[in-house]
């Protein structure tokens, strides 16, 4: 299906889109470049990538799709960077957890060539970080929201489409802001709560001992606290009206829980967690062919 | 080692209980009695018990031990409807999440034969419940703590750490309110924020669509939000002031985080995720025999 691919930065997220695309036999070479060369270095030598380029031009040259696997504050400056080699024939994608500001900032960057860039978020978890964290299925069974503007040209809007269901996603497609409000919900809100959780126990003096004693729940509800710092920093950030207004909704419902807690009563604590239990023991994710929970 | 045991309440973690003290062959016969007839059925159908007692009395008749695998206001009442079969010979235990008050109304109502009760807390997590869902190994390589007090006679203390620690966990002895302590802060705070959490999003007008884009962190992050009810009622009012307490550190950490965002402090926001990240990165699920993170 394509020809090369240029994997502008080499981590988890871009290595896995790499060995994923050759798995499925939709690209014949792949031509990396990260900022950090001992990551394109890692990347080369694990055979992720077929050769490493010494700047994200040099990545893009040449490829006929795109992909653009960092932090979302480096999104815009990346796509200036390659501009000029930004043709209509060329799908050019990035994996950016947040769409309005990735939208905005390829707008400025890309001006009349804006077409060929088509801003995708591809919902796949992972803690981990770097190349040899990398895996083919990575993105399997989950969903991709696709977030075009009016001037995304149809036919990469298509072959997106056409390359994330090659790799057993669900695609759907979103307008920017309602991917955002939707995200902040449901990700980076819960990555807030998870970073303050674990920072309130651990700068408490027997925060080590109470740590110790932590079981599985503890390990399933903070596992994304250990996120990627970068990485999350630019997210807070980039979507940080949405994530106010989830905060602020979190506050609420704790809050009723607490005075529920506070007046002893029982009934009405009882009914708040039976809505929580209800709701999250009702809840599946949403993917294509599996049934997780 | 043991004769019969008396299991009341034949929920998950009591039936997983009686599943593994009989793998481990360290039982002969299972008597067994729920509030719920048809839970107590059920037990006897799967083969959990061998028999089904009418009353929590007579489930401890004849045993020479005795599980409380009943919510932790339901035990103080159970220990005084058995207290007249309890002797120097028995050991009783519960299963109970928080121990401070469990204590309280063990006093109360064992009295003068409170020696041969011994607190147990296994730190095992199951967001399912009820015999159909119990597991022989459902406390394998999980920690229980043990909350003896002054009066707990040393010969029932032994035997409850033999019988726990031949079940695969590692064994902690604690005082009552340290326990507690420790659990507002790794189980018990973060059940209420999974619930107040998977709450604010499911009032919002669009919770259902924001649900459906949900990935992998939600899913470990609000799992523990389908607790059952009852019980969580129950440990949240039983443990309220340490989780007030807890909750207000939660506070400082979540006000900290997003009075950087609000600031638009990079700077500083990285590093409080950076020191939450690295925290988790590092932690590992304290058991016997595994390294799960």
């Amino acid at each position: 299906m394509f020809e090369q691919l240029g994997l502008i930065g080499c981590g988890l997220m871009g290595s896995s889109f790499a060995l994923a695309l050759r798995q499925a036999g939709l690209v014949k070479r792949v031509v990396g470049y990260s900022k950090s060369p001992s990551t394109t270095e890692q990347a080369r030598q694990l055979g992720i990538i077929d050769v490493d380029a010494p700047s994200a031009l040099l990545a893009a040259s040449g490829a006929d799709i795109v992909l653009l696997a960092v932090p979302v504050a480096a999104i815009g400056p990346t796509l200036k960077s390659i501009r000029e080699l930004v043709t209509p024939a060329m799908l050019v994608m990035d994996v950016g957890s947040t769409k309005a500001d990735v939208v905005d900032a390829a707008r400025e960057a890309l001006r009349d060539r804006i077409g060929s860039f088509v801003p995708a978020h591809p919902i796949a978890g992972a803690e981990t970080s770097g190349p040899s964290k990398a895996r083919a299925d990575l993105y399997r069974d989950r969903q991709v929201v696709l977030t075009p503007i009016e001037r995304t040209l149809t036919a990469q809007l298509q072959k997106a489409q056409a390359v994330w269901t090659a790799l057993g996603c669900s695609v759907r497609q979103m307008a920017p802001d309602v991917h955002d409000a939707a995200l902040a919900a449901v990700s980076h809100l819960p990555h807030l709560v998870a970073f303050a959780a674990v920072n309130a126990v651990q700068a408490q003096p027997q925060g080590d001992e109470f740590l110790g004693l932590a079981g599985p729940g503890f390990r399933d509800y903070s596992r994304i606290a250990a996120a990627n710092p970068d990485m999350w920093r630019d997210i807070l950030l980039a979507n940080r009206d949405e994530l106010r207004r989830q905060a602020d909704a979190f506050r609420i419902a704790l809050a009723a829980l607490e005075d529920a807690m506070d007046r002893n009563d029982g009934e009405a604590l009882h009914s708040l967690i039976a809505r929580a239990s209800q709701t999250r023991g009702a809840w599946r994710m949403r993917a294509a062919g599996t049934t997780p929970t």
